[in-house]
Order: structure tokens, then sequence, then C-alpha cells
């Protein structure tokens, strides 16, 4: 059986979508067991009848999803849904935990709690992102975790990312890119060129070379690299250019009497284009680097998106990826440096 | 009148859309006169009779596309379109120049032949684009000039930026947002942090504060500043979210007898809403800083996109953009430091 531990109380719909995540989850696998950790009172309303592989654990308070200082209320709120969960793993009672708790209290609680997993120099915040072919997501690095990095934290990434791209996203032959301003080498900052050494000289990386973001939603590899402020800009303009061009197709469908009748023809079809962008579709993002598997839903999320959530966690701990990165850590000279 | 150069021989479509460019420019504005720079030769095909506002300047070879060593090239062939034209500017025959050739080479060129503006201390690309507004575009800095920068280029970027709104995209008081992981105060690098002192201090700049991209297409500032990796990234992966989108509502749409029949029907709204995502409506971008208007057109340029350079050019002398950054240039004290 594997255990995951549920954050029931973090997320904009917290708990009503996260709770039908869950039975979601539950119906679909049978391998797995699930621990809701939240407040009973509060879940009840959408809690269904006893389930043999779903149990509870009590906890006291949340941590806002709009929290002015998220570090400082995970550091003080230890029997708070998103800590007691965290523990759990920490304490080796459960496998993996998912939350779509407020991401920066998630960070900080999950390094106080879990921890970084030994050698790793710095966690980070690994998507997964559609590309306009089905079913070949790339994950995008570092969205978020490290504004000011160093290239030894990104070959680091750039290997578990492999591992967790041929594991979890079946890629046999998972290849890195680093997202760039030009395709030609020698191109962009002095990072970069550091960087694009270390990851070419790496034995567990499969380095492709640049990769420039007018690619970004058809890109050549699995893997896209680059330090967390410009992977966190490059996620927030595909999102931003989602929206507006949602806004304009909107609009100048609606012109006109054929484009009236044709819209109402395409409906159907424009709600399958949506939830094809749809980071629901996708699921959560793997923190890597953790002592431990954390997967981080959108907080967002509705019950569809927290079931994916789950399913990856799941998965995670089938493959043994947190194993499979360990061992290529042992054989890293990084390691010992 | 106002005396444009046109770069004939630049472009993926040289020099047939680029003529064909200026010749609905001179029907427009009765107010200028062009010059081409190109290969008589190569260019008479395009030709219509004598225009009483149209002159020519034979030149010798081209700065190819594709060229590997841009600036090698045009540094070596000063009788190019492109040097020649940079050259009428420089030695005050024309008032502007408009190109769509290599843009590493035009830059070159310029900062070689024009030079920059006493007291500006680096040239900056801004690309004009589109929002979900109609008609409400916002300038993206610096799209490519400068990989790493220092907060004071960015200041005078920005107020740069600050005229060319009021000027010629009409926005009686633009603000400036400085693009950002968060929107609150605080985020990001320590370039973001200085850069935001610095914008917040100075008097010709009515500093906003952070904006994420998340917005890119409905922004809240008529003016977007990052450093020139950054902007350029997020250029890119606008155009990249574009083609992604596109390539995904074409196979959405057409899927299912309903879907295609709704396809049928809106696909003239369909190229309406792909017209409006193109660069083409917008224009070229002008080169911030040097001593000289010169105004990159796309590479990609067809006949309306060209136009829209030249009626830019026209527009930029037409409200005498240059003397008011001179006078900014003057009252500021980054001047003299």
């Amino acid at each position: 059986m594997i255990k995951i531990a549920v954050d029931a109380m973090g997320g904009d719909f917290a708990p009503k979508e996260q709770i039908e995540g869950v039975y979601l989850a539950l119906d679909r696998f049978d391998d797995i067991e699930i621990t809701l950790f939240g407040e009973k009172k509060l879940m009840q309303p959408f809690l269904k009848a006893d389930h043999p592989r779903l149990t509870f654990v009590e906890t006291e308070g949340v941590i806002a999803m709009g929290e002015k200082d998220p570090i400082g209320a995970i550091r003080s709120n230890r029997k708070s849904s998103m800590a007691m969960a965290l523990k759990s793993v920490k304490d080796a009672s459960h496998d993996a935990v998912v939350s779509s708790g407020a991401t920066q209290a998630l960070i900080a609680g999950a390094h106080m709690i879990i921890g970084r997993m030994k050698g790793i120099k710095r966690t980070a915040i690994a998507p997964v992102l559609p590309t306009v072919v089905k079913d070949k997501p790339f994950i995008l690095l570092d969205a978020g975790g490290n504004v000011e990095i160093k290239p030894e934290f990104m070959v680091q990434q750039a290997y578990f990312a492999t591992v967790y791209a041929k594991e979890i996203l079946g890629d046999a032959k998972p290849q890195v890119g680093l997202l760039n301003i030009g395709a030609e080498e020698g191109k962009g900052r002095l990072l970069d060129h550091e960087a694009a050494a270390a990851l070419k000289a790496h034995p567990a990386i499969d380095f492709y070379g640049n990769v420039e973001p007018k690619d970004i939603l058809n890109p050549p590899t699995t893997i896209l690299l680059s330090d967390g402020f410009t992977a966190n800009i490059v996620m927030k303009t595909i999102e931003g250019s989602a929206r507006g061009f949602g806004i304009m197709l909107k609009e100048e469908l609606a012109q006109g009497i054929f484009g009236k009748l044709g819209l109402l023809l395409s409906i159907k079809n424009l709600k399958s284009f949506k939830k094809r962008l749809s980071p629901e579709e996708i699921g959560g993002a793997m923190i890597y680097g953790l002592d431990g598997v954390l997967v981080k839903a959108q907080g967002s999320s509705k019950a569809n998106g927290f079931y994916n959530g789950i399913r990856q966690a799941r998965k995670i701990v089938h493959q043994d990826v947190l194993g499979k990165v360990r061992k290529i850590l042992e054989a890293s000279s990084d390691d010992s440096a």
C-alpha cells in the first residue's frame, strides 16, 4: 500500500474539492491509502460513508491562501493541516504528501519539517505543462524556488527532472534544454554559459543545448531549464498569453451572424481546447530535492486537478523516483564537492 | 517634408514587400519623402511609374538575414543598403531610417554609423505589442539589447518609453511597470529592487510597481520593463504561446461534424483573430538611445507591416520624440553622473 497524506485545508476551494479529489483517487487506485489532515467539522459536509482506505488526522487552523507572512505562519502553526501532513512524511508514517496550500508556506514548511535530501543544494518547483502534442507535456524548471541560482543547482535539477521524465512521464530518453534568447551556443548571460558547460559535462544528463521560448509549447526537449526568476516569468507569460488569447478569441468569434452560429457549433470544441490548456489536466508540481515526496497541486485546483496531484504522488512513490535520484547523487562528484 | 530612408534590401521578402510598403506610405501621407536604398536592378520588377516624392540611392550588396557574423558583415560592407541608409541619417540628409534587415547587424551598424545620443548609456529595442484592448498596445523593454543591465540604463529606457507612449501611442499619462515574479514590493532579484527604487525616484517617470506576466496581454501599464534577457524571453514566450495555441485551436475546432461546420462559419473571424495577434498590425520597434530615428520592422514584414514601420518613423519625427527625450536627459542628474 502507498500511504498518501492529504492537506485537506489548503487551496482556494478547500476542503470541498480536495475531498472530492480524494474520493476519485480512492476509486481509481486500490493500492493507495489516504489520510485527510484537517478539521473534521469543516470537512464533514463533504464526507461520504466510511471508506476502508481513508483515515483522518484532526488538525488546528489553516495557512490562509492570501497569508501576508506565509513563512511566519507555517513556523508558528505546527498543528495546521499543512504542517501536520508534512510531518507525517518526515516521521515515515506516510510515503507522500499532496497539498494545494499557499506555495511559499508549503516550501518553507517542507524545508523546516521534511528537510533537503542529503547532497542536494537547493529544492526546486517543477510544474508539468502541456505542449501542442497530446500527452507529451514538458517539465519547466525552476518555476520559482531560486531567484538567484548557481549552475551546480541547475545540474541537480536537471538530473532530478531526467529521472522524473523517465519514470513518471514515460520519456525513455529525456533531453534537457536550456531556455535562452537564442538557439546558438554562447547566447545569453554568464550564468547560461556556465550552466550549459556544466549540463553538458554531467553523465546523467542528455543536454540538448539552448531552446528559445518561441517553441515553448512545442519544445524539442521534455525538460526546459532556467533560473527560478526566468522560469517563473515564462510560466506566468504562458498563463497571461492563454488568458489574453481567450478573451480576444471570444470577441472575434462572436462577430457577425455567421460568426455567432459558428461559435454555437464550436462551443463543445472550444471547451475541449480550454481544457487542454488547463493546468488541471496535468496535475501538480513535484518539489524536487526534499527528503520525501511532496506534490504541490494548484491553489485553484478543483476535484479533478487535485485527483491528478494524488495520482502523480502515487506514481512517484511507486516508481521510486527519490531512490533513483539518490543513486545519481551518490555517483556524482558534486555530492562530494 | 519628413525625409525617410528605407533599407530596401533587408528582410525575408525584400525588396518586394518593402517597396510595396513604401508605395502605401507615399499614398497615405503627403508630408513624407522616401529614399530607397538598394540595387536598382533587383528593385526594378516592383517599381511603378516615377513618383515625385520617391528617390533612389544605389547600393552594393546586402547583409543577409541568416548572416553568421552580422557585426562583421556590417563593418566590412559600408556600401550595403543598410549601412548607406543609416549613414543618410547620420549626415542629416534624412530624418529617419526604416529597415527590416538582420537585427544584430542593424543594431551594430547603428552604433557604428549613427552613434548614441549624448548622455544615453545604452540603446534598447522597444517593440510595441498588442493587448486584449484594441488600439491599446504596450511597449516591452528591453527586448534584446542588453543582456546584462544596470538600473540606470533601465531608468533611461523608462523615460524614453514615457515620451514615446505619450507622443506616438497617445497615452496622456503613461505608467511604467517592472516585470516581476510577484506583484508585491520586494519581489525578484537584487536588480529588480534597485531598479524599482531608481524608477520611483525619477521625476519624469510614473512608476506603477511590479507587474506579473500573468497579465501580459492585459497589463495595467503602457510600459513594461525588465532586463534585456528577461524581456526577450517574455516576447518569445508570447510568440511561442500564440503559435502553440493556434495549433491546438485548429485541431480542437475541427473535431466532429458540428465542429467542422462551426469552423467553416468561423473562418473569417479566426482570420481576424490571427491578424489581431500579428506584430504586423503594430509596426516596428524603435531603437531607443540613438542620435537619430531608427525603426526596425520585423524581418518577416509584408507590405502592410513595413508600411506600419514607415508610418511610425514619420510620427516619431513629426512629434519630435528625440528632442523631448533630450530635454529630460538635460534635466536628469544621471547625465552629469
